[in-house]
């Protein structure tokens, strides 16, 4: 199983590792990291991700994954990537997303008239697309699955395990990371917290 | 504020990026990435992760932070390694571990009569130490937090920005990597699957 996973400067690193962690341990499965050039890329705080392979390069997938990130900007507007992604996406079993990344796949125009959905400060951002944004963890629309932000991509690929080899691998790989989340507040959605927290965020 | 984590050679990856994602969000922090060579560190799966110091030119920290992975058993006997690490505990404010990470912690000689946890598979292993080993998401005694398996970083490193920046701090930390897990199943922890599968881990 080839996943390609597209790498950017300013991607958000754990957006691509918690997919990255639960999608490895598929059986004959190998990851490509692949940017636009063969170079390190920067996530937000300066973690250097070497791509291997430009997109040149590769010319298909089993699994397309388009981590998000402040860096999913640059690449709106980025003709060679979109055409990439409408093409990568033309041979794929699965596209998915996590956070801002479902921008980029509505920009190529592979989300329209679908449910889909991304981080809660990116959802107007979304809703300026032909699609009908949800208020989910993840949401899966025929072959395309959108994470929420950030963390969300930890369960939206252990779905996406479930769906490819079934609900007990998908088990025992959600077991190995030890996947029983205990977070130390109940304030990881938008609508958990007080307005004053949500006003900090827009100054 | 300095953060300081160890890298080697078969590091989990979600062990280092989850509290990576959550720490850098600290403001005046600046994360280290420290090997005992100057040099790229690959993960399980081939990840690689430049260390920019080696241990030789860091001497203290305010954080140190030491993942997991199946790597760590080769530093289990590494004296330079367990130096390092007693000398940089004498400076820090926090000594944390995700994982497995908790060994090297506890061979060091930090864990001595301390609460502590581990990754489930590791916890036997733990046992032999001086140690009390608990059955929680992670634990803090003083200055150490222990973590539990390869995602409880996220939760541990959440909570110790609560103690460093104060409540609030860390629940916009939490919002804004949209920490709201809904795990498609409810069986990360050992407790909550069938023996079956826990039995194939073994074989």
């Amino acid at each position: 199983m080839k996943i390609v996973i597209l790498l950017f400067d300013y991607y958000t690193a754990l957006d691509l590792v918690g997919p990255y962690e639960v999608l490895n341990k598929l059986p004959d499965c190998k990851i490509y990291l692949v940017g636009i050039e063969k170079k390190e890329y920067q996530d937000t705080y300066g973690l250097r991700i070497l791509a291997d392979n430009t997109i040149e390069e590769i010319f298909e997938a089993d699994i397309l994954l388009i981590p998000g990130g402040p860096g999913i900007d640059n690449l709106l507007k980025n003709k060679e990537v979109l055409d990439w992604i409408k093409k990568i996406d033309c041979s794929t079993k699965w596209t998915v997303s996590v956070c801002s990344g479902s921008l980029l796949l509505a920009q190529a125009g592979l989300l329209d008239g679908k449910n889909c959905t991304t981080h809660w400060r990116r959802k107007d951002q979304l809703r300026r697309f032909n699609v009908t944004v949800k208020n989910e963890r993840y949401v899966q629309d025929g072959k395309i699955i959108t994470a929420a932000g950030v963390s969300a991509g930890i369960d939206m690929a252990l779905y996406l395990v479930s769906k490819i080899a079934g609900d007990k691998i998908a088990m025992m790989f959600q077991l190995a990371i030890e996947y029983d989340p205990k977070p130390p507040f109940d304030c990881g959605s938008p609508d958990k917290v007080p307005k004053e927290m949500l006003d900090k965020f827009n100054k």
